[in-house]
């Protein structure tokens, strides 16, 4: 069994004892003075203060101790991103900033058919050289669960090449990628057939598939007028559930609709509601899922952010994503775009951190990691300053320091990842 | 004579024939392929096919080959900061987050007036230590030219603290520090009198040893209910005029009035400009005051954008600036901000670069920085691709991996500044 104490920290921001749902103080955010974490085989089995902790130390335990002033606080979880992806869409942003509607991007030769064609083309290595890539920029942010979509394949063997992709690239990484499958993204131009086909296709011949190699729990489809209405989801939705898989949504981008199927069908989380009204944030509220707020996605087009105050005083739970795609959210950091929401919708520090940590997790479906407290993973990162508040506060310029996953120092600030 | 040839670039932009004000479309970057610069003691003397450059090089040219596919573009101007300051205003940040008051954040210790006090108790050489930390900080994103006001001491020895640390911070950098007195950016609690006898006491003391020290050319007023009234501001530019002075106006942040005095007063720039009315927009386009947006304080906030589009269609000067400072705009990044504008007010590429380039530069009255053409002086940065494009569309994360100033290579990525 390994035992390792690390600290002193000025502080650990714990996070333990916040609900999973509703409006949070920074009075919640349990912050624990010059402290210590002491971990058995990557697993958290004491947090305490950093003096008392050294004293109980056995023998065999190996100390740890930051350089300098440090603080601790959650890794980050980024439960919704495209980065599995070829091409290169700098021309659409560059047309769309000088005004050019969707349409006219479209004839430019971009759009989202343009990296589904990019990649189609693409060999498996190359996707899995991508996901890598942008997995480890990620990782040098703090983030150690990153969810991946596939939707950019769009056939039943572009579709499994994408997640097979998404499999190998875990291979090569410290962080997780949780994969889910996207094939209702759109209906693809070389489909011939109306939307309900193409979901049939997917769900009689791709789910299948999906489970006998493995490849992905998780269900999604982008609810929208230019993507698929609810009663073309409906089914498709059906035949997932039945299958096992948990169902995730992209909802209420512009339109709304998406919401309330997420919610129909116990759906994880339901993502984008940049559209959300009131009704839709109540329905929301008063269920189980997860809604999360992709502020790049509004820095990224140019539009409106998410609800994310009302959403949270209504009792939901909000998690906070990147979004990030070749498209409409290019940027890829998660805590300047998390802390963009917070000032533009007032989101208290719990609440900003608790949407990248837990709340995130849960999205995931995943229950033991998010926070910092006996029996969960030991997964965290450091900071070089005495006062957690100066993360968010600097809206991203401040990097960690480290990156810890299981106990285990995966990255340092200045090494390549 | 020094010379030097450096290329090849997948692109150089050159901006070259961009007019100082008005909407610019991208046409206009005037990007040149397969390029080179040819410098003479440190200033440009050719930019062309590099193929061509390097075949007519004279046997005393030193060649400098970029490593792997690279782009230049002129390295950035950052016209608007207020990085001489001590203290930390992380809490205010999570006060107002949390939906606290600006009376109840200062009723906590924060607002302004903490850095006011916080900054008078800092040495000299605190400060110094502060401003080569931060410059050093925007260097690495590209930004050789910055501006830096005083305006936390608010007292006459006070203030020439601030602005003498600005002058020693310069002989540390390689940077070049524009510095601005900005003792009118609010009454000081400790003075005794109205806000127009605080402006005359400035006035008649402090601008004669501004003078004479050589302190500074520039005189900067926060006009805003919370600070001076046009009224007030009036006779204090009048007598900042009779002395020489250059004038810069804080202007229409949260009500308009700045901006008109502005104009009145031939001010290099009106900052801020989030309320701008059409009224201000018109008068603005009319003039020679370049305006300049401040998004970082837009996001540090929480608050509206400055209307950009409104202001280069109506035939304005627009250039984009950090605002860095402890209060609003605690980011600090250049690009990311510039980005993030851009997409919400649609502000093409080209309108993008010339904002914090050459338009940034006029409004620091400096004439021949800011564009990669003939007699300019080479300061350009250089980034890792083969498509400019990707600079604005990575928002930010697409950092330089060269800054060059004068023709010398002061900065390369993965070095400490
Ligand atoms: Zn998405
Ligand atoms: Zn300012």
């Amino acid at each position: 069994m390994q035992k390792k104490l690390i600290g002193p920290f000025k502080q650990v921001l714990s996070l333990a004892d916040i609900p999973l749902k509703g409006a949070i103080s920074d009075q919640q955010l349990h912050v624990i003075p010059e402290s210590g974490i002491r971990i058995e085989d990557g697993k958290i089995v004491e947090i305490g203060t950093y003096s008392d902790l050294k004293a109980a130390a056995t023998a065999d335990t190996v100390l740890i101790v930051p350089e300098g002033d440090q603080v601790a606080v959650p890794s980050y979880v980024d439960c919704h991103t495209h980065i599995a992806f070829a091409g290169n869409r700098a021309n659409d942003f560059a047309l769309r900033n000088a005004g050019a509607t969707y349409l006219e991007i479209a004839q430019a030769g971009g759009g989202i058919w343009s990296t589904v064609q990019h990649t189609r083309e693409a060999s498996e290595a190359e996707l899995v050289k991508g996901i890598i890539e942008r997995a480890n920029f990620l990782m040098a942010q703090g983030v150690t669960t990153i969810e991946v979509k596939s939707g950019y394949g769009l056939s039943i063997l572009e579709e499994l090449k994408m997640l097979r992709a998404i499999k190998e690239a875990q291979k090569e990484l410290s962080v997780t990628l949780i994969p889910t499958c996207l094939a209702a993204h759109m209906k693809p131009r070389d489909f011939e057939g109306d939307n309900s086909a193409y979901l049939s296709m997917v769900a009689d011949n791709l789910f299948p598939l999906l489970k006998e190699e493995g490849l992905t729990t998780r269900i999604d489809a982008f609810i929208e007028q230019s993507a698929f209405s609810a009663e073309e989801i409906t089914p498709y939705f059906e035949k997932a559930r039945a299958y096992g898989f948990d169902i995730t949504v992209h909802a209420d981008q512009f339109t709304t609709s998406g919401s309330a199927v997420a919610v129909a069908f116990g759906a994880r989380s339901a993502d984008h509601l940049e559209a959300s009204t009131e009704q839709e944030v109540a329905l929301l509220a008063q269920s189980d899922t997860i809604a999360v707020a992709l502020p790049g996605a509004s820095v990224g087009l140019g539009c409106a952010f998410t609800p994310a105050r009302q959403l949270l005083d209504q009792g939901a739970s909000l998690a906070i994503a990147t979004d990030w795609n070749p498209g409409s959210a290019p940027m890829g950091q998660l805590m300047a775009q998390a802390s963009i929401l917070a000032t533009a919708q007032k989101l208290s520090n719990a609440e900003l951190f608790a949407a990248i940590t837990f709340r995130a997790a849960h999205a995931l479906n995943l229950r033991d990691s998010g926070r910092l407290a006996v029996g969960e993973q030991a997964d965290f990162i450091t900071y070089k300053t005495d006062n957690y508040q100066n993360i968010t506060y600097l809206q991203g310029s401040l990097q960690p320091e480290q990156v810890w996953k299981n106990g285990t120092n995966i990255f340092t600030k200045g090494e390549r990842a």
